[in-house]
């Protein structure tokens, strides 16, 4: 079913959402909350878009003008409908496209910022998929591989530019080779634990095209309490009040 | 000046120290507690031993022979007096050696875990070296560089035996790319920070010599409170009482 959801915190501003296909999910929160943003910035490019949160998120805290590129025609609808409803179609234009065809629109060396949350589990022949098509090709990397994303990042951004992804812990070293191999150089990290005492189960990170090799893992976040309530930094990313 | 420490709460061993020369480090006490002992472990060998608390407090984990091997004489006699002294020459010998040597005195895949707090800082021509001389090669990578450690434990480990470390964040992918590179792929990682909400500034990693890639980041280490005071969690691998 769609529905509109309000940020409440951010503005008030609006998300067109659909319970059947696709919710944005808290990476999507945490990712915009995670980057710098320098006040130079002109071009942000945020691949995997959904229905465009972190492009929503962003626009709170730049001037620069906000690409979103989404693969599925549905939810780059919801996400289209969103921007128009912010009145934000100023600031962030909506693409619907393979981002494996970007190459052939956007010159090189053009971003300052590359954002994604993108799908998470390696689309195996046997892996458990989800049925619901919009769904699997959000979460499965049927049309996008990591590498993929890698590879398109480091073409499109400027040299210096900033690359801000959210991805699961268990492929971290995977994807920090890949990131590595392809001049993406990390610079700032933060794992994400689902509660104190448990494993990491997400990271972001924040690299920058032909870098130097100096990492900072900052402070990790935790998502919950022990009781499932959130943590109080949590509640100040969502902008929460007490006692939500 | 030389003096005999006791370390309350692990059976009251004692460690000879010489306050000039070279102090056990608080990692020497987190890195054994780090490391899981197998019951079948034979043979555990320690790298860059100092005064032996590593041996020492892995004595009371496991009945496994340990091996310390410290390439600075003044510091290996501290290190024999401190095994002497707690009746300890069955379970643990020390070897006064250059541990580029070790393939001269021991058997390729001999041992099923080497653990090792080495030199932090490189040799570099202009960095700020400590003047004193043991410290200085405790400190610094002037007789061994990380990657001497990491290929002579490789050689020296049994397929599948364990590599523990403790080492700077801030060389964290140079040390895990050189780790892989000599087939000790990481299993376990736990970042340590100074204080909550300060970036991490050491890890203690666990590598398994021709592991799978599959990698768990444990739930991070704080060491103090914002008061300056020991947070709980490190109260209890010191084993202190309430109110120290």
């Amino acid at each position: 079913m769609e529905r509109i959801n309000t940020l409440v915190g951010y503005n008030n501003l609006k998300i067109f959402q659909n319970d059947d296909w696709f919710k944005f999910s808290l990476e999507s929160v945490l990712l915009p909350n995670f980057v710098k943003i320098n006040p130079r910035y002109k071009k942000i490019l945020d691949l995997c878009t959904g229905n465009a949160p972190i492009p929503l998120l962003l626009s709170l805290k730049t001037k620069a003008k906000i690409l979103g590129v989404e693969i599925q025609k549905d939810i780059f609808e919801l996400a289209k409908k969103t921007i128009e409803m912010n009145n934000l179609q100023e600031q962030i234009t909506i693409l619907n496209e393979d981002l494996k065809n970007l190459k052939r629109i956007y010159d090189g060396d053009s971003f300052d910022l590359i954002t994604v949350n993108p799908p998470y589990f390696k689309n195996k022949v046997n892996s458990v998929m989800n049925n619901e098509i919009h769904k699997q090709i959000a979460r499965h990397e049927c049309n996008t591989t990591i590498e993929d994303i890698i590879i398109m990042s480091t073409f499109l951004l400027k040299n210096g530019g900033h690359f801000a992804m959210v991805h699961r812990t268990e492929r971290f070293f995977e994807i920090t080779d890949c990131l590595k191999k392809h001049n993406l150089i990390p610079k700032r990290i933060q794992f994400i634990y689902p509660k104190i005492g448990s494993q990491s189960n997400l990271f972001m990170i924040d690299c920058i095209k032909n870098g130097k090799s100096e990492v900072i893992f900052e402070n990790p976040l935790y998502i919950h309490n022990f009781d499932g309530t959130y943590q109080d930094e949590i509640k100040r990313i969502f902008k929460m009040k007490a006692g939500e």
